[in-house]
């Protein structure tokens, strides 16, 4: 469900009553019921409608009935946080630590499912850092929390569209932070998770590209520290070693050319702002974010929580269905 | 002309023949008349047809033509600096120092003709900064060349095009460098200069955006080192106090959205590719880069010398057309 002051509740609200995800794929809310119900009746949405279960109920159930993917559509299950949030204190699209406490709640429930098989899969909706971190909770995002219990070696965030596919080998960091992160290994293991994703989603060995750090790529060491000499360029070597068909450091104002982008299966780049503005400007509401190298699968919508829009009933939910059709498809392989 | 190995040559051999241009503008052309020919020869494109004159001729003839301007087109004006090149061991599509010391006196000879009145604006071709290099040139680019002998105070580059404008902090520097350039007056400088330039361009007051450094604007401090409190909003408050009309600091990937681009007529961005990726994924082939803030009208291209498809006759000549109309524009305010 997200941050509660968010737009993830109207969001959910919206797919719950979605025809046609119930051919895609049974839905599992991490929330509140009481929150949605009121979000329902302040946007004019249809209320929520699903068995409603306490979160301790959900996992004690055992594995009956995994997947929880529904050829045969059944109804959705609410698992409900009740009480984390006091709905009358409760203000839309406000930072609240509680909202923060209860959002990285609901993922922590959903990551407790999917490790226990009782869902195929967790689709996250937005959360608001600020909230979080006013709980005293110091994850920069869902990508680390995820990593943190269901990482079984190097991860990384892919953003995937039909536009553009990024992969990101450093992602929430202050701008300055990146270079020291930058290493041949790490950049490495980015292409190696980047190639082994686009494999198993189109089915045949895909081609990536790598953006350099510097304006041009550094223009053969004219602008910056010679980070594509000595971390990208023997990153990529390796990994053409390795039998991966990759071709860099490109400019990275040149990798997201209408041409280029078509010519390549996925991006890697480097930091958050050098896949997230090009995404954002080509494929925005389209992009789904997820986690590679996770034991388990997850995906997220690629906005924030829109504050500014929250509980108006108008916020989009193009990038939440992607997200879970991504997830799905990504469960049923 | 641009590098003589890129694809400036054949891009100006397009524009001497274009009948819509001669509408627009009266040519004058900084280059190598010999090596144009040479290269219509190869391409099979129209060969250059002109005034022959030597700079010096170019120079002396004072001011009876100016403003260089044509509702009566007349003949195209050929400023031939024969003998930089020697065309018996001129290899197209390659480095070559010879090439790079070429082109810079091709825009010393600009900026002479600027400053003297004899052209009312310069459109400068693609360079290649590996050439101008080897020739012991260190300029990072054309901006810092005109902004040495032209600037009258604050300067910064301008990308302008149809689908999104951007102003640039910092430019040609590397990554890493970015954050010790930033400073509240050089913030506020680039506000004050893109406020002016599209002041003149659209004739009204414009709206400008200003980006964060960090990701998502550093989330109120979360991400980075503070930059947006301790530069970007102060510059961003010392803007408004002198009424201008700007937002931000806005989460970078959120900047370039289709719906924010339209609401603003330029975005202010701290380093080349946070606006680079974006303009080239948007608006290839349309953008025109210029320099605000000299005493002089410089437009130029948006793209290099092209080394791999340069002397095929292939270049594609919109961002040259595009750059000279603006220039001319911009000349007749």
């Amino acid at each position: 469900m997200g941050d509660p002051a968010g737009v993830g509740p109207e969001l959910v609200l919206r797919a719950l009553a979605d025809e046609e995800l119930k051919s895609v794929c049974r839905l599992v809310v991490f929330g509140d019921v009481a929150l949605l119900a009121q979000c329902a009746k302040v946007t004019g949405l249809p209320p929520p409608v699903g068995k409603i279960v306490s979160p301790a109920e959900f996992l004690s159930q055992g594995r009956p009935e995994h997947p929880v993917q529904a050829e045969n559509p059944v109804q959705a299950i609410l698992v409900d946080h009740a009480g984390l949030i006091d709905i009358d204190k409760f203000v839309p699209g406000r930072v609240d630590p509680a909202c923060g406490a209860a959002s990285f709640a609901y993922i922590q429930s959903s990551i407790d499912s999917v490790l226990a098989h009782r869902v195929a899969g967790v689709t996250t909706g937005p959360i608001n850092k600020e909230a979080t971190h006013a709980a005293g909770i110091s994850f920069p995002g869902h990508t680390e929390m995820f990593a943190e219990r269901a990482a079984s070696g190097p991860w990384c965030m892919m953003q995937y569209s039909p536009e553009v596919t990024c992969t990101f080998v450093t992602v929430h960091c202050g701008y300055a932070e990146v270079p020291a992160l930058l290493t041949e290994r790490a950049v490495l293991e980015t292409i190696e998770l980047t190639s082994q994703a686009l494999k198993r989603l189109h089915g045949r060995e895909p081609h990536i590209a790598v953006c350099g750090l510097n304006p041009h790529a550094g223009e053969n060491g004219l602008f910056g520290n010679r980070e594509e000499q000595l971390v990208i360029i023997p990153a990529i070597e390796q990994a053409r070693r390795l039998g991966i068909s990759v071709e860099g450091p490109l400019p990275p104002d040149t990798a997201f050319l209408p041409g280029k982008r078509k010519q390549v299966d996925a991006i890697v780049c480097m930091y958050h702002d050098q896949g997230h503005i090009p995404l954002k400007a080509l494929a925005f509401d389209t992009a789904v974010n997820t986690t590679l190298g996770l034991k388990v699968i997850r995906t997220s919508v690629d906005h924030g929580t829109a504050f500014d829009i929250a509980w108006q009933g108008t916020a989009i939910p193009d990038s939440l269905y992607a997200a879970l059709r991504l997830a799905s498809r990504l469960a049923s392989d």
